[in-house]
């Protein structure tokens, strides 16, 4: 058996004691702790891998990214702390039924199991994705970047000292080698739900090479529909927000659909250039991930929406209009993750929704859609309580007829 | 472009319209009474496939799951009114945020898209599948078996029929020849959900040769524990419940469990015995359908859950015991979408559940797990609804801290 098949059953098995036997706020609270004790660990590993980057002629924005420093540190650790304040999600009784006198139904908030999760360069996604995991009774093989290796190391260390005195030192590992990505992904038999951070490629490639289950977008291609009866400074500030204010992240607006008879038009496209856009009008579908927007005249809502549909990765899309029903329209008729109404497309963030943290943006139809904290990491069970009750009395000639009485 | 790619596409643009423009519940009522004033030709097509049927020496159990009757008319017409009579799911606000003044997160329960359903023999299957879509506002390509053609055919034909007098008429499509699966599972783009019910072989292989989600599951390996603390005489109503009642199925039990110091165990054995069950103590895992059943002797509760981990489906697993503190461990510590205190595994199922129907019972992890109904079908979407609210306000030096204040 492989080292990785061995690591991926030793979570297996701390996911099972770890969703039922351990207080979940104290590891947090104690990870929290541990992380701050342990700062001067964590930025001497930083400041190694920082080195080598620079050394290897690592890109900027990269670079950037690539550190953890104080600020880093305390957004992680509030974060955590955030996450130990929230109630205990697992074993909550989201629906309750009496099927018949004395037999209960309970359908129960339950952990999936054993996560990976494969992520690029930012060495904060770790532990911010494992108190995601703990706070949901899930474990997780963390596959971090190698760039990052050694900040991931110090901090998978300080994670795991804390995970050993409640006897779960297997919840969070990490994954090292590269090569241990191919062989995760084949092991559907022990992970139960992959989640890839990273550049498209990265996530496409993922998608196409497991049978596991995969959370997560490829594509961030969301549009900015100015219609007919858009208010102009509503229309501008928004299109600039959600082109200009981060263009290299996913939930950045890639392109502006205006409606031929919108008034403000010429004000709105002067605002962008001025944000230094550059404004193109072509290439749909492109995900730019740069100050550059394709800007699409259209004739009637009807068309903004079918363009969005045809080019659109249904990721989070924005109208900005004074009317209501063309509003309403547009939240119920566009098949997005995230539908706006007068907002910028930059709010679709796990921390702006008030997740307190998130393991990335689903664009997935099924599980978990949009921003995805806690709750996308948990599934359910159900529970029948009886006291004796067998099928046979509820079948044939004198089949005793089911109550169905909710409770809950 | 294919035939079953129109097919698809054709069922996308009829989602769109079906989950937004149309009267679900009116379509499910016009459903439910065209198929009882159709029944002269679904049942006269019904003696066509029963005839090939016979004369091509199809076994008895499937041909008895091909017949299609006025008692099975009667409990699918009565189950889509049950599914009419549902309040609309789509649009339900399921939570919703203040985020900030005047910008308020709703998450709105969606449909998810377009299902693909590949089913065998039971022509009763399809009608429940078609409006348990409509009610969920998705589409829905259903392949049935080849010798239930005509049959299905006749029932889709009267399903269309009402369907475009909303103008729908492509949400319920059927794909009629064996090669176009194989395209189906290849549709990733325009399919978001395959559910395959029938044989485990069926079902593994479709799992096996698809990106698209796949709820369902192959095997159905249950089993019933009896504690050291079990009253005897529950212990063998339901063993013999959970594994004779109704062997074929996957929610009959494969295993029995038995403590060592169980007093009653020969009289449970004995019931079995008597109820025609032959007893094994070998081949754990196996799936026999039939009236044989392996038993085990542990010396613990805990070995009792690690046998369920190893050699389990996670579908639904039984605790007899008077012991409460057994009971909630075993309900807390057995990862199975069913987990059952003295009660039959037998109850896994929607009707049983309440759910008026179901597409099947998942062992998934994610998505939905159990029984599936209406709930299975639907995911969810984030609206945003500001007023001209861009994320600049809440970043850099003067940031504006966000509300999060929960309204529902």
């Amino acid at each position: 058996m492989t080292e990785t098949r061995q690591q991926a059953e030793r979570a297996r098995k701390a996911f099972l004691k770890l969703s039922t036997g351990v207080d979940r706020t104290a590891v947090l609270n104690e990870i929290a702790s541990a992380l701050r004790s342990g700062a001067a660990g964590i930025f001497e590993a930083n400041k190694r891998d920082l080195d080598s980057a620079k050394a290897s002629g690592i890109a900027e924005p990269l670079y950037k990214r690539l550190v953890f420093n104080e600020a880093k540190l305390r957004d992680v650790v509030s974060g955590i702390e955030q996450i130990a304040g929230m109630d205990d999600p697992v074993g909550r009784v989201v629906a309750e039924t009496e099927l018949d006198e004395g037999l209960i139904l309970k359908k129960v908030q339950a952990p999936i199991g054993v996560l990976a999760m494969i992520y690029e360069s930012r060495p904060d996604a770790g532990p911010q994705i494992a108190s995601l995991a703990i706070r949901s009774g899930n474990a997780v093989l963390l596959k971090g970047g190698r760039e990052a290796a050694n900040t991931n190391a110090a901090i998978g260390e300080i994670i795991r000292r804390v995970l050993s005195k409640h006897g779960v030192e297997d919840a969070v590992q990490l994954i090292s080698t590269r090569e241990e990505i191919a062989e995760l992904l084949k092991m559907d038999d022990l992970i139960s739900l992959v989640i890839p951070r990273g550049s498209n490629e990265m996530v496409r490639s993922i998608q196409q090479s497991t049978k596991i289950p995969v959370l997560g977008h490829a594509d961030g291609v969301c549009h900015v529909y100015v219609d007919e009866f858009a208010d102009t400074e509503k229309a501008a500030r928004i299109a600039v927000d959600a082109k200009a204010q981060y263009p290299a992240v996913c939930n950045a607006a890639e392109t502006l659909l205006v409606h031929s008879r919108f008034a403000g038009r010429e004000q709105v496209l002067e605002a962008l250039r001025k944000a230094g856009v550059e404004l193109r009008d072509s290439e749909f579908g492109s995900e730019y991930l740069d100050l550059i927007m394709n800007v699409k005249i259209v004739d009637s809502l009807d068309e903004a929406i079918s363009h969005i549909h045809k080019y659109g990765s249904a990721h989070t899309d924005a109208i900005v209009t004074e009317n209501k029903q063309n509003a309403q329209r547009f939240l119920n008729e566009v098949d997005s993750a995230g539908v706006y109404w007068n907002a910028s497309t930059r709010f679709a963030d796990g921390f702006r929704y008030g997740f307190g943290a998130e393991v990335g943006v689903s664009t997935n139809k099924t599980h978990a859609r949009g921003p995805v904290g806690v709750e996308g990491l948990l599934i359910y069970k159900y529970q029948l309580i009886g006291d004796g009750h067998i099928v046979a009395s509820y079948t044939g000639e004198n089949a005793r007829p089911f109550l169905h009485r909710k409770l809950r």
